[in-house]
């Protein structure tokens, strides 16, 4: 499993060579895969700023392949052809007999078995770039032995993608916090699937089990719809959003208002949700005529910093408000501090989706590329 | 001129104590003096991240004071009793003759003999954090030189705060781009006063001109108003953001349509100009009445790649969308690529102003200070 990497090279300018960035992919699914497209596609770019970016290890959640650099292009069929069992070990032996440098685990999965070995990756030289949430939600005490953990081996651990995908919330967020801002608020709509949906439901006549369905086949919810309307997903984005401003809270502090009716909930199976999604109709449109003329229903996270508090809830806002303007599956993200007081600090655009993920996954290691030697 | 610093301590648990950063601060007008004032208001939460921000010297365009660390509260005070006239070879020797390290020169300058000075800066080990638009708006070839010289130094320049103040604008373009994202087109409000005095004129029943004075007596405008007319300011901006994207544009290139009519141009004195400021009504009224119906007038800036455009011109936008929204001094840019197309990635908030400016001054510095060791 060793390869001789080509040494980095004097230019005629008397420069070094580009830097060498060396990553190991977990997950290969939406946003793993695009995202080897998406650094295939960047390399001129990179080399012209002095980067250069291997993926020698590519991983799902049984095999590993250990790609050769500047091999003939298309990993997956040398994927399928030269695939090991993958065990986190071999990928360790592997970056060690290689002498590989400059090393960045990139967390492309859902998996809790991953974030697990995250102590073994720091521990064995690598940066962390996450898409995955399970890290930074999980209790406080297993949050804080983490950043220990990278402190003391001086790696970093970035996550942009956590909150809103490719939009730059956390990092915004952070450096605010981090200078000394004091924020006070943060609300926003975290969810695509559910901006989608209510931003149809308020335009539109249709019923919301029929704007639901068609969310659903447009590949906008989860397989189970229920996943996005329990709304525990906007939770752990919002509680990620309280730890960055060092609040040390958990997830069982946020207060969910779930859009799943009792007798609908997770003892059904997904085929029965499917077959009776007309019973969640008549909430909806109590809900939808209750509310003042010119309001439209917005599914929102809360974080208020003065009280507290952190909701997730279903609110009436003037349709003519920033948040009640929202369109498709965009989200937005309010943030109100000392200095942006009367108007927040405002962040939209698409808050989901394969191509602005891996964007915003490659956006952090260019980040942290960037302070690499 | 020389002082000994604390030794950096070992902390119980066997840490090394905080990272100390030097900030020599050029300017202490409005953006500078805030930026003082929330450093020292902001120690606690830096010692608490591991971070001592001192600032050795500060200077205007005359004294330079060295201060002690430590030293009691108030740096007014030193300044005006033990201030020497500025030489930058004094600060150059006093850095040296202090073994001061992590040293970072801070811009809150207008001043271009300042720029002029960056290259002795970073030959001298400084990083530069600039609120001071001016480097970045000089001739191509300076642009180069600079980053040149930064380079080979491995020394960095951050300057968030030329556009959209405190807005994670120029970041947000830098790291898109950087990351292989094909931007097509930036549009947007960049100018603070501009936006206020034209969301009052299209909400209003009031003249151009008794809005454009309302503006000056609270402070929106420069003191002579046609600085911000001739709209240079936002081309500057328009300017800063091209080359982010490695376009290699000059001020030239920017179309400019100015909003100061002809006869009262420079060559007319800022009181005559005054004098005369109801000679602005017709043209604006004109352009008020002859736009669609719900529509209102913005000044925007609009960068078109694929196009190869730079504009800065007025333009009738209907009131219902995101630009025809905006409300009090907020810019509002808009990011339109290849992932962000129908609806673009959207930064809005407070543009401009010591508070959010300073805050945006301090939050590179913290960026900066992470990756020094
Ligand atoms: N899609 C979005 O819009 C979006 C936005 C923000 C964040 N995210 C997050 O990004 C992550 C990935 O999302 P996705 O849509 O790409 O998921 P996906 O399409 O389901 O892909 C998941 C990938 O992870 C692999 N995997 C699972 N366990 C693994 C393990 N222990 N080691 C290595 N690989 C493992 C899977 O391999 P197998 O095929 O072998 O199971 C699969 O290749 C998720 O955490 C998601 O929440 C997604
Ligand atoms: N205010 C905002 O909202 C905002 C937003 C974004 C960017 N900015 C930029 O921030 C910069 C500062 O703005 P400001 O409003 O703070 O200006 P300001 O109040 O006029 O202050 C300028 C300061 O710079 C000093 N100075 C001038 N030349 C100098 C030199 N060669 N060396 C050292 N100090 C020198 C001045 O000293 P003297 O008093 O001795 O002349 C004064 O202390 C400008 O470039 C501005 O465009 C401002």
């Amino acid at each position: 499993m060793k390869y001789s990497e080509s040494k980095d090279v004097m230019t005629p300018s008397g420069n070094r060579g580009p830097k060498t960035i060396n990553i190991v992919l977990f997950g290969i699914g939406n946003v793993g895969g695009t995202l080897i497209k998406q650094i295939e596609e960047a390399q001129p770019r990179f080399l012209a700023k002095g980067l250069q970016i291997h993926i020698p290890v590519i991983a799902n959640s049984n095999t590993a392949f250990f790609a050769k650099p500047n091999a003939e292009k298309g990993w997956e069929a040398g994927f399928k052809s030269f695939g090991f069992p993958q065990f986190i070990q071999d990928i360790f032996k592997f970056v060690k007999e290689n002498e590989l440098k400059n090393l960045i685990a990139v967390d492309a999965t859902a998996s809790a078995d991953l974030v697990g070995e995250y102590f073994s990756l720091i521990e064995n030289g690598f940066h962390i770039v996450s898409a995955n949430k399970i890290a930074n939600t999980l209790d406080v005490a297993f949050y804080t032995k983490l950043r220990d953990t990278l402190k003391k081996h001086h790696r970093r651990f970035l996550y942009e993608t956590n909150v809103g995908a490719g939009l730059p919330v956390i990092e915004t967020i952070k450096n605010l916090h981090d200078s000394g801002e004091r924020i006070t608020r943060i609300r926003g709509v975290f969810s695509g699937s559910l901006s989608y949906i209510f931003n149809r439901f308020s335009a539109e006549e249709k019923s919301f089990a029929d704007i639901l369905k068609e969310a659903s086949e447009n590949g906008y919810t989860e397989p189970d719809a229920r996943e996005d309307l329990s709304g525990n997903d906007v939770a752990r984005k919002l509680l990620i959003l309280a730890r960055e401003l060092d609040l040390k809270r958990e997830f069982e502090d946020v207060k969910v208002d779930s859009l799943i009716p009792t007798q609908l909930n997770g003892k059904t199976s997904v085929n029965e949700f499917k077959r009776r999604i007309d019973e969640l109709n008549p909430t909806f449109e109590n809900k939808k005529n209750q509310q003042a003329k010119g309001h439209v229903l917005r599914y929102v996270g809360e974080l208020s910093v003065t009280e507290e508090r952190l909701d997730v809830k279903l609110v009436s806002t003037p349709a003519d408000s920033p948040l009640g303007q929202l369109k498709g599956a965009d989200s937005l993200i309010e943030i109100y501090s000392d200095s942006y007081k009367k108007q927040p600090l405002v962040i939209q655009g698409a808050g989901a989706g394969k191509e602005v993920t891996a964007r915003g996954v490659l956006g952090d290691i260019v980040k942290l590329a960037e302070n690499l030697i």
